[in-house]
């Protein structure tokens, strides 16, 4: 017979988890293996709140085991290194994103892309090597091998930064693979939440035009003002949308509803890219002759390796990025996933882990 | 009152025009302008059927202006060039593809993308610059602005050549600009006509393996033996089609009947990338995740401009590439349009335009 969660390792360790698809999480026991010697352990500090973690605690994409301790955007402390580890010592700040394991021996792998490895294992709701389920960071401490912690820059504030480690890649990795930042060119980001208001702060720091493409007309004035964005267009205008036609180069979409992106294509110039980086769990109805007559191209992208978050992370320490954060307690976790569902936070609830009672 | 198309001009024209939608074709008298300055007149040999050119007789895509003559695959022999053109002489043989304007001026034009200028002028069922309509290459003479004629390379036939002018462009450009031509790379092309053949040539002569996925299986023996490609995938296969998941490097899809994009999407490796050249007239399904978690992108292209018309007529002299065809007289003409509606040709009609009846 298994042994129960709090049996399996030897470092004991405190959480919040969901039981079952009602989502509801509440105080958790369980263990952490103990740290081996490429492992790192971590004091857990600060863990933002995705939208993956909303999705995952419902069963919304039909993959979770229960029960389910979410998180991947976690900022900690080191408390405890292995004889092979070299990069880091007890006191550092250090990040971990939604990867805790991949082959390192693929294609993938060995070109860093760990995050498309088809053995990576997830943060949480994974199984890890050992057997044993993976936890994440809405909890006390995490065990990870080396290879996937990151080095939390100095100036970078641990709370605000934490949500880069998951919003942040995702919106920077296609922009670096798909060539989306010479300066001057022009961005737009489709959708205003955890992932469009760092893409607009990533392609101010670029050096690109931004323009925020939303169905709500209040978010103007605080895109512009409070965020930086260039200009705003009301996506259900349809003479905005009709004037602004073939201006843009680059699009990011971070809208995870079901959209037709015929009038996405629209406004994208000759060999203009859309990035799709939210996830609709419905397909997409994708025209094809705008496609053709423009040139143009419908990208996706999932997170990013481990070398290039690493890079992500220090481009916001020099660009002094960090997403817009509501700072909770765990024993908010409840009715923040209930306003997460309805979009009700700007931009990124991060639970104060440390100054929580687990 | 405007003229008759046979008046308008001063050089008498013979060709072939469709009046209404039937796209039954027969003989019409028009005429082509002086030959001016910059303009090279020629006698056109040969001209491809596009399947284009089907659908513009019939007014599917809702955009003919009746009379049409069709017609965008020509090769002819110099007649007459004006006292500004230098690149060609009296003699010298000549093709004319999709195009014989643009606005030259353009962010496009400036790259040498003449075909996505939004000025560009189509070589048939378009208005040229001085009010007239244009009419295509089947019909005796052309005449057109130096900058639209393409030298015919001169160990090129002149009759299996002519299709390279739209069918050989079109797979030749996105396989230029999406980097589809890395050496050793595994290239898939679905749908096995005229563009589909071309595309199997072309990515031998890249270097690349190419693997023609197809929905019939009895293409196999010619996809192979005749054509050159290494492999033979039968669409409808669901056990090859799994073994063949994650195996391919470069799609180029030619099929333009609309089909679910998740199957391709699903053969692509990681950064794989699909390339949908034939124009579905109903939005395809994308699906999204997949595109995601293997950092694929579906993309579309247009044609070429002249400098990489050029440059593809050049490399298909250089590596042998030719269209296989089935030559046909004029008065074939329908009856090879109606065989085209039912893909019942091998693979591109070709009308030898100088040994015909106008």
């Amino acid at each position: 017979m298994s042994k129960s969660p709090e049996e399996e390792h030897l470092q004991k360790a405190l959480g919040w988890a969901a039981r079952d698809t009602s989502g509801i999480l509440s105080p958790f026991k369980f263990s952490r293996r103990e740290n081996g010697e490429d492992d790192v352990t971590l004091k857990v500090l600060y863990c933002g709140i995705c939208h993956s973690d909303l999705h995952c605690v419902k069963n919304e994409w039909g993959i979770t085991n229960y029960p389910i301790v979410p998180g991947h955007e976690i900022v900690g402390v080191v408390t405890k290194v292995g004889s092979g580890v070299k990069k880091f010592k007890v006191g550092d700040h250090v990040g971990v994103g939604v990867l805790v394991g991949s082959c390192r021996n693929c294609e993938n792998c060995k070109q860093n892309l760990e995050c498309y490895c088809p053995k990576m294992i997830l943060t949480y709701n994974a199984v890890y090597y050992d057997g044993t389920r993976t936890y994440g960071g809405y909890s006390d401490l995490l065990v990870v091998n080396q290879h996937f912690v990151l080095k939390f820059p100095d100036n970078l504030p641990l709370d605000a930064g934490a949500p880069l480690l998951c919003a942040g890649i995702t919106v920077y990795s296609p922009m670096i693979y798909y060539g989306m930042t010479e300066p001057g060119k022009h961005l737009g980001v489709v959708g205003l939440g955890g992932l469009g208001h760092v893409a607009v702060k990533m392609g101010k720091a670029f050096g690109l035009k931004v323009t925020v493409i939303s169905t709500s007309p209040q978010k103007e004035k605080e895109a512009i003002e409070k965020l930086g964005a260039d200009s705003f267009l009301v996506s259900r205008d349809p003479e905005k949308m009709k004037a602004a036609l073939g201006s843009i180069d680059y699009i990011i979409s971070t809208v995870s509803a079901v959209h037709p992106l015929g009038p996405l294509l629209g406004l994208l110039k000759t060999n203009g890219k859309l990035v799709q980086v939210g996830l609709p769990e419905k397909p997409l109805e994708l025209p094809v002759f705008p496609l053709a007559v423009g040139r143009k191209l419908v990208g996706g992208s999932n997170i990013g390796g481990l070398k290039e978050t690493q890079e992500m992370l220090d481009f916001c320490a020099k660009h002094n990025i960090v997403a817009d954060i509501e700072l909770i307690k765990m024993d908010y976790l409840n009715t923040a996933m209930e306003r997460l569902s309805k979009a009700d936070v700007h931009y990124r609830f991060v639970i104060d882990v440390a100054n929580s009672s687990l």
